[in-house]
């Protein structure tokens, strides 16, 4: 955290100084609807920008408290590190370590036995756990962030959207919305430049925009409940994934607080047509059916926090905008639709509150670079093409995997099938198996051996690294905060000292002098030299070895009112634990590589550091030029 | 984080239910003066008891902003964990990850130059890292704890005790203390059963109770400001020790958020009984001083935070209560003191603030047990008797700190001796040193061989372990919260699984069964069994060959309104990385271990595992019984 460069603060320094705090104003730049994951993601990020006008409505009268989704995987994890609330939710949740297999008891099948357990998140995957813990609480933390930024955001609620219409041609405000009080019935207009719908599987913006979800008939139904339970079952405390011969399957999620428990219990397959509804499935039914499943061992529920009956529907929207497809050319969108608005999944694989959070994160620096004339709003086309394409790859995993877990027995032995599709699976419910193809913001791979361990398109891959001018250890990852910024690491070659004639000054010099370096280009005047773009970079000698002083001028930047020098931007490999960031990550050690990272913690490109050409090309695709 | 065991609530459960808010009462349980670090630590633990009157008065008419100290030690970091703040405090902070030492170049003695590095805390000496930052923050934290307690705590402002009297055979409220209000000037008398002076140097307190700060006088001027600089002096974000040749010296400490930095000045040596305040000393001299020490490297200072100018004095008060030495054995103390109040240090050892807090976290236990009825009033001597020892150690540690400071030269090549000392005093620094004498309190060495590097009188070392029912790997001494309880860590021998037979079943049986266990004489009827001892155990397999189920049934109690199981009490080594915990602290694999943890964190014992009547007599010396 970077704090007091422009004179000391007292008070905590995660509470920004209000500037432009929101008012409810009847023309807005963006006006979101619902405060669900999706949602709230969205205004965390955007209510850090005073010159952003923004409104967030939500029917319900209040925050939520209870139920819903709980699982938060590896990568949200890693996107709420750039939120600043990581640490937060690590101290708070349940840690997801392992995962256990329960299958009949092949001498006596009314019997449950262990059939297997896996470490759930294989090694060096993410420095972040997988986690689970009440979806409430994850809107606290993003209410507080809201709270704390300079324009002390609140959502309106009690407020719904009743009507939206788009003017395309309009101007400046192109979209009108219709909300209506809840308690009194009133009615209020609002002119918005972009409307997001983050309103959920139902969502009213969606039909606003005549799209619908389509795939399967949700004819599988589960239960579930939260609930604190006495039980001798040996895997109460793991995630564990109960099938049981005749009764169906029981999947344990356990909580937070070390004695809250969550059940999903499988319930018989509903006909074509039939809703769950239509079965009358009571919270003492699901009771009954977890006991049966977990025979031999003993179950007592104690108290029912919360309990749901959900029909499974893996289904998706063709496109999260308002533009159709055959205009994309003509027209720049208005409307954008987001989590559960564009699709849903079963909540098995933990999926809905990450992928959900992962379109709005995608999504807002998108509309804030836009609306503070950072980017081409031709740039926001790129929200549909990257998530559409991430939620259908989703769709398909899930489809797949509820496929697998309803089977009732494994095929072969000891290793069930499940367990095996549970390994290879790991890197999609961690959530760092999204990859989004080439396109204006997604480099090509023509370099990417330079950095083989940054896959362009898929996210930054964290890695711990000494920071020379303090010698702490740290992890590169974390630099990237959710701030807008792009981030350019630079990774030195062999000897390079950052000195004169070093290849890291040279990059250094041309983006600095260059006039047609991004730099130059897309910092506005009188900006912090790194106000949009950071540079960062990461040499090859132990922090001993090497001269923070030596360093080019654009590493070590003035900054702020006073001129003081950022002496955060210089990185060394730890060379005491293990392999250093430079074999983890399959660094050319030779030609040191440049990765291009974008304000989401994606990849944008991989290049070699002297590749100019290419890197400007990269950021003149969908850039414009500053006005001071 | 333990929660939701009566119940679900929603919201922060870091936020306690409210119970016996504190009121402004004029008949108290304690009264604590001075909200400094040592009177905060008080208040954050009696604050979570709502059977126990506390206030906290403070003169000054706010929470404090900015100045004083700023060191937090490896040792504070652990207390803060017991707190449950030191994740934000490890995210907020500066890191001392490094020290550096700088003195004249031998070719031009005008000049610096950097003569060593050593990195500042060594490795494995505490799971915490050494920081910095702002007291006033850590102030912050503490008020916020105090605020989310049961009795939603706050400092009286504004009020400052002017009178103190203490009547020894009073039955009720030995002391009555009037206070005044700052800006009326009226005045209040309130009666308590204890007064804790945690009122700084010039303590009313201590004065009221006959004892005096005795030392040396106070001959070394240091200046201290908080400062944003432009520098190229390389080390600035280090912690770096600049002896000058001829214009002293100059300590820098790096500052939380990135740019703020401390540079204590050292200021000719004033002659007998000159005060400081007669130099006339400016902030535009201290500026000039630095300056000539840092040469050749440039300093520019851009804003000035604080400053101060601060005489060193090495003090000590001869006893921290108000009992007389000769009345020790007849008479209850009734005031204590804490902190500056009883002992002084100059600031370059960053102790201060650490062993004020120390203070104080010894004392709050120690009161609340009482207070509670759970001990002997006399367990109260033990404050002074530990307390009064470790600040001597650190008054000696300290002058001879200071003496090698001050030192213009090394004498020998490359290796300063101040170098030297540094490495050799570097568990002074980082608070683990501090070893409580044999007592009621703390064992004789006669086992100490079972747990070899749990030494008895210090603080229990955390080390690694894995969680058995969830596999979650983390710290063992992050069990050790500030709440009060006891715990008693077994190690189990060789091959125990703690099924019927083995040495971990037989301790669970005896404490439950044997009336005169502790477990059965001091745990109140109808409470939790853990309420008082809280008993965990350590096994040598690995979490995936032990089976939870097998466990004792003390080692899964049933707890709270629908008695549900606490799964959090038995772990298994991580054998994944590096040598375990076993081999860390040296445990007598053969035999196992009991390790008797006091609520402050301090190893109380160190037991073989079937020592009851140690056990037993250990707790028998300052306990009472249980009353329902
Ligand atoms: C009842 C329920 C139970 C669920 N249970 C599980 C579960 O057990 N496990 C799991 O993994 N996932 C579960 N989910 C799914 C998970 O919660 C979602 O995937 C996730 O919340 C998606 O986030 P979102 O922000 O896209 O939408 P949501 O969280 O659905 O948020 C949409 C918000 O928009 C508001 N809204 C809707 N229409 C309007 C309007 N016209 N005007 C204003 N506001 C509006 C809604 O009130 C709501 O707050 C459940 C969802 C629901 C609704
Ligand atoms: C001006 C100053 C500068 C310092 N600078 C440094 C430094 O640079 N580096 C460093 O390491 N340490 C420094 N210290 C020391 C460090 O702050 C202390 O060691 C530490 O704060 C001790 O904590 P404490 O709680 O014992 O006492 P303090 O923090 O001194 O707190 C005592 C509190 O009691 C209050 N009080 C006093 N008398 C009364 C009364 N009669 N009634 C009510 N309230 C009363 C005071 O207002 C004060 O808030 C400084 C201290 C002071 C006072």
């Amino acid at each position: 955290m970077q704090f007091h460069l422009n004179g000391f603060r007292p008070g905590n320094p995660e509470i920004a100084e209000e500037a432009g705090r929101s008012v409810k104003s009847d023309e807005v730049d963006v006006l979101i609807v619902g405060s669900g994951p999706a949602g709230l993601t969205l205004a965390a990020q955007l209510a850090q920008y005073p010159e952003i006008t923004t409104r967030l409505v939500e029917r319900k009268s209040g925050p939520m408290e209870k139920g819903q989704a709980d699982g938060v995987s590896c990568r949200s994890m890693e996107m709420f590190e750039a939120f600043g609330f990581a640490h937060r939710v690590k101290r708070e949740a349940y840690w997801v370590n392992e995962t256990t297999f329960w299958k009949p008891d092949a001498s006596d099948p009314s019997q449950i036995v262990r059939a297997g357990r896996v470490q759930d998140v294989e090694d060096g995957l993410s420095e972040m756990p997988h986690v689970i813990l009440n979806q409430g609480r994850v809107h606290d933390m993003y209410l507080e962030l809201m709270r704390n930024a300079p324009t002390r955001m609140e959502p309106d609620y009690g407020l719904q959207l009743v009507d939206l219409r788009v003017h395309p041609t309009a101007e400046d405000y192109p979209a009108t919305v219709t909300l209506e009080d809840e308690a009194t019935g009133d009615r209020e207009t609002v002119r918005a430049r972009y409307v997001v719908g983050c309103d959920g599987a139902r969502s009213g913006v969606r039909q606003a925009i005549g799209r619908q979800l389509q795939g399967d008939s949700a004819n599988q139904a589960w239960g579930v409940m939260d609930v604190l339970v006495v039980t001798d079952f040996p895997d109460i405390r793991m995630k564990s994934l109960i099938q049981s011969d005749s009764e169906g399957t029981v999947l344990i999620i356990p909580r937070e607080g070390g004695y809250l428990v969550r059940l999903y219990i499988e319930q018989e397959k509903l006909k074509p047509d039939e809703r769950v509804a239509d079965r009358n499935i009571t919270i003492e039914k699901l009771i009954e059916r977890a006991k049966r499943i977990f025979h031999p061992y003993s179950l007592e529920v104690k108290d029912v926090v919360w309990w749901s009956v959900y029909q499974i529907g893996q289904r998706l929207t063709d496109k999260f905008d308002d533009v159709p497809e055959e205009e994309v050319a003509t027209r720049l969108p208005t409307v954008f639709i987001a989590g559960d608005a564009c699709h849903t999944h079963s909540p098995k694989a933990g999926q809905g509150m990450n992928v959900s959070m992962g379109d709005t994160f995608n999504l807002g620096w998108k509309l804030a670079a836009v609306l503070r004339g950072q980017c081409k709003p031709e740039l926001l086309h790129s929200y549909s093409e990257e998530r559409q394409g991430v939620a259908q790859d989703l769709i398909d995993f899930d489809r797949e995997w509820a496929r697998i877990i309803s089977e009732r027995r494994e095929e072969d032995g000891d290793t069930p099938h499940f367990q095996r599709a549970f390994v290879k699976q790991g890197r999609y419910t961690a959530g760092v198996a999204v990859k989004y193809a080439p396109s204006i913001l997604t480099g090509t791979a023509t370099w990417q051996g330079l950095a083989k361990g940054f896959e362009i398109g898929t996210r930054f891959h964290s890695a711990p690294v000494i920071r020379l001018a303090d010698g702490k250890p740290m992890h590169l990852g974390h630099v990237v905060q959710a701030d807008g910024r792009w981030r350019l690491f630079a990774f030195a070659p062999e000897g390079d000292r950052g000195d004169e004639g070093s290849a890291i000054a040279a990059l250094c010099a041309r983006l600095t002098d260059d006039p047609a370096s991004p730099l130059r280009r897309y910092t506005p005047e009188g900006a912090d030299v790194d106000a949009v773009f950071d540079l960062r970079a990461v040499f090859q000698q132990g922090f001993r070895d090497l001269a923070f002083s030596a360093m080019p001028e654009l590493l070590r930047p003035a900054k702020g009112r006073f001129g003081l020098c950022d002496y955060e931007k210089v990185f060394c490999p730890d060379l005491k634990d293990g392999p250093d960031i430079f074999d983890l990550r399959g660094i050319d050690r030779q030609q040191g590589a440049l990765v291009i990272v974008r304000p989401d913690q994606y990849v944008g490109h991989v290049l070699p550091l002297d590749e100019h050409a290419a890197l400007q090309g990269f950021f003149d695709g969908f850039m414009r030029p500053a006005t001071a």
